[in-house]
C-alpha cells in the first residue's frame, strides 16, 4: 500500500509495459520503423522500458527533450517540431553529438540553418488534414522550393517526409480513426514516388496515437512514432484508441471537503495537476473521472463521480450524496486523466505502484 | 535586449513593484492588514519585494509552498486551503517552525488534528457566494460544530473566519465587483459580531484581487489576502480589475511557421508553456493576446492577435496576411497571458527585462 499524502501521479508500471510491448510487437507484424514520441513520458526510466524490447530511435518535440535523452545515450532523435532557428546554438551541439533530425516546413526555416557547424537530418513536415503545420502534400512548388533549399546547405541531408494526423484526436469512432490513417497514407505515397529516385533513401514517417492503436497495417509507410499510448487516457478511450484497463496512469488526490447537498466533493488537485483539458461526455464536462484506490492500483470500474471543474489547486468532483458516505476526508480517491501528456506534464514524475518514484525532464 | 532562444516568461519588474506598492497603500488607507497570496509568483525574490515594503504575513495554496517560503524567512503563513490532513507530519514539521495559519471547512477536517504535536491556528472557511468551499455564514450550527471540535484540541488556536470571493473573477464590470464586494462583507460582518465576545481577538480575512483592486474600502474586515495582482493578467483586465499597462508578465514565443492563407501564424509555445484557460472575446476563444516586443518590454497596443487554439508546444495565432508580412521566422512575438497564476506555474520562472533570472518554486 502506499503511504500517499499529497496529489501523486500513480503510474502503473504493468499497464505501461503492456502498452510499450504491444506497439513494438504491432510496428515489427507491420514491419515499419517504430520511433516512439517520448513526449508524453519525458522519462530517462520509461524511455529504456522501450529500449530494453529494441527501439533504438526516438521522437521528441524539443530541442531541450532531445538534449535530455541524448543524456541517457538516445543518439538518433527527431524533434518533430518545427525547426527553432532561435536555437541554432542548441542544434549544433546536440548536432555534433547525435544523428538529429529536424523538421522543416517552409525554405525560410532552411535559410536560418546557414550557420549550421554540424550535420542534420531533415523532414519535410506534410500536412495531412490536420492544417496545424506542414506544407500542402500537392503543393510541389514549395516542396521543390524547401528541397532546393536543403540541397544548398551541405550540412543538411534530406531525410524524408514526415505527418502528423492530429486530427484523429477528434474522431468519434474507429471507422474515423481509420478513414483518417488512409487519407493521411494517401497524401504520402504520392511523395515517395515523387522524389524517390532523387531521394532513394527517403522514409515517409506517420503515426499518431488513435492510428497506430487502431489500424494494424501502414501501407507504404516506413516508420511511426505514437507518444501517448504510453499512458494512454480518457480522450484516447473515448474515440476508442484503448480500454479503460491500458490507461496506465492515475492521480490520486486526498478528499478535503464534501457538500453532499450539492452533489460535490472538493480534492486537493487542481488545473495545475491536471491541466485544464476537458472532455464532454453526456453533454458534461469531464476533467477527469473518478475511481477507486485498491492495494494493487486502481478499479477501472466506472463509478459515475467526475471531475465536473477545476481551479488553481482544487478539483470538484461530482458525486451523489450516497456515493460521498463511502469517502472521507483525508481519504484519496483516483482520477483517470482526460489528456495524460499534461497532466504528466504538470506532475513532473510518477510513483509507480510499488512507491517508486520516476524522474521526468 | 534580451537574447531570446525559447519560449520564455518574462517579467516587468518596475510594473510588478509598482502593482505590490499600490496594493500595499491601499491596505494602508483602507486600514486593513495586508496578507498578500503568494501562490501566483512562487517565488522568493518576488517576495522579497513584498517585504521591502513591510508585509511580513503571507498567504499560499499548499503545505509545500508554506515551506518553501519559511526558507526565505516568512514566518506567518496562512495556507487558503481546505487542510489535508494526510500531510499531518508536514504540518506537524511546519507549525513548529513559524505561526501556521490552516483552513477548516468541517469538524471532520479538525478531528484529523488529533495527533497534532505543534500549535497551529485555525481560520474558518466561509462560503460567501463563491460556492466552492466552506461553509455557510448563516449556519450557527455547523459553525458552531466547528468550534466545539477546535476547542476540544488545545493545540487548535481559532483565528478567525476567512472568505475568498472567487466569483468575482467572472464578474463582467466594475460595478458587479463592487457588489460582491458587499455582499461578502455582509456576510462576515455578523460573524464577527456574534463571536467577538467569546474570541475577542478573531479576525475576519477576505479579499481577491478583483475586490481588492476595484474596490477602496473594506468595511468591517481585519485583512485582505489577493494575489493575482503582483501580475494581473487579460481576465482581470477583462473584468476591469486592470488596464493592459499594469499586466506585468508576458510571455516571449518565436514563430515557427506562417500560414497566411488560412491567417495562422504558428508559435513555438503550446499548452505546456500557457496552460489551457481561455477567455470568450467578441465570440472567439482566446488563449493569449500577441503584443510586440520592444527593447524594453512589450509594447501593449492592442495587435488584433491573439492565440486561437493550442495544442502541447504549438500555439496557432490568429493574424492577417498584412500583419503577418512583418513577422518572420525566428522572431519572438510577445503574448499576454490569460491567466498569469498558471502560466508562470507551467513556465517555473522568470526572466526580467534586464535578462535577470528569477526562480520559483
Amino acid at each position: 500500500m502506499l503511504n500517499l499524502t499529497e496529489p501523486t501521479l500513480l503510474l502503473d508500471e504493468t499497464k505501461c509495459r503492456n502498452n510499450i510491448a504491444a506497439l513494438v510487437e504491432k510496428a515489427m507484424q507491420a514491419n515499419v520503423s517504430l520511433r516512439p514520441h517520448f513526449k508524453t513520458h519525458q522519462s530517462h526510466e520509461i524511455g529504456r522500458w522501450y529500449r530494453e524490447l529494441g527501439v533504438s530511435k526516438i521522437t521528441v518535440s524539443s530541442l531541450k527533450m532531445a538534449e535530455y535523452f541524448a543524456a541517457d545515450g538516445w543518439n538518433d532523435t527527431t524533434v518533430a517540431f518545427p525547426i527553432n532557428i532561435a536555437e541554432l546554438a542548441r542544434i549544433n551541439r546536440l548536432a555534433e553529438k547525435i544523428k538529429l533530425n529536424v523538421l522543416i516546413v517552409s525554405s525560410e526555416s532552411v535559410a536560418g540553418l546557414k550557420n549550421l557547424q554540424h550535420a542534420v537530418h531533415a523532414f519535410i513536415e506534410v500536412d495531412n488534414g490536420y492544417h496545424r503545420t506542414g506544407v500542402s502534400p500537392s503543393d510541389y512548388q514549395q516542396i521543390d522550393q524547401i528541397l532546393e533549399a536543403i540541397t544548398k546547405n551541405p550540412l543538411v541531408h534530406f531525410e524524408g517526409f514526415l505527418s502528423h494526423a492530429g486530427h484523429s484526436y477528434k474522431a468519434t469512432s474507429k471507422e474515423e480513426i481509420l478513414r483518417i490513417h488512409d487519407e493521411s497514407i494517401q497524401c504520402m505515397v504520392p511523395l515517395k514516388e515523387r522524389y524517390t529516385s532523387r531521394y532513394p533513401n527517403l522514409i515517409l514517417s506517420t503515426g499518431d496515437t488513435p492510428t497506430c492503436s487502431v489500424a494494424n497495417s501502414f501501407p507504404g509507410m516506413d516508420e511511426i512514432r505514437p507518444g501517448n499510448l504510453v499512458f494512454y487516457d480518457l480522450t484516447q478511450c473515448k474515440i476508442g484508441s484503448c480500454s479503460r484497463e491500458q490507461i496506465a496512469v492515475a492521480m490520486a488526490c486526498p478528499i478535503v471537503a464534501k457538500y453532499p447537498e450539492r452533489k460535490e466533493l472538493i480534492i486537493y488537485g487542481g488545473g495545475v495537476h491536471f491541466s485544464k483539458d476537458s472532455l464532454t461526455i453526456n453533454q458534461q464536462t469531464h476533467f477527469g473521472q473518478v475511481v477507486h484506490l485498491s492495494n494493487s492500483g486502481w478499479d477501472t470500474k466506472e463509478t459515475g463521480m467526475f471531475i465536473q471543474s477545476l481551479s488553481q489547486e482544487h478539483g470538484i468532483i461530482h458525486a451523489s450524496a450516497a456515493q460521498m458516505q463511502h469517502l472521507h476526508i483525508g481519504q484519496f480517491v483516483g482520477v483517470l486523466p482526460v489528456h495524460s501528456c499534461l497532466t504528466a506534464d504538470a506532475m513532473g514524475g510518477y510513483t509507480t505502484l510499488t512507491a517508486k518514484k520516476i524522474n521526468r525532464l
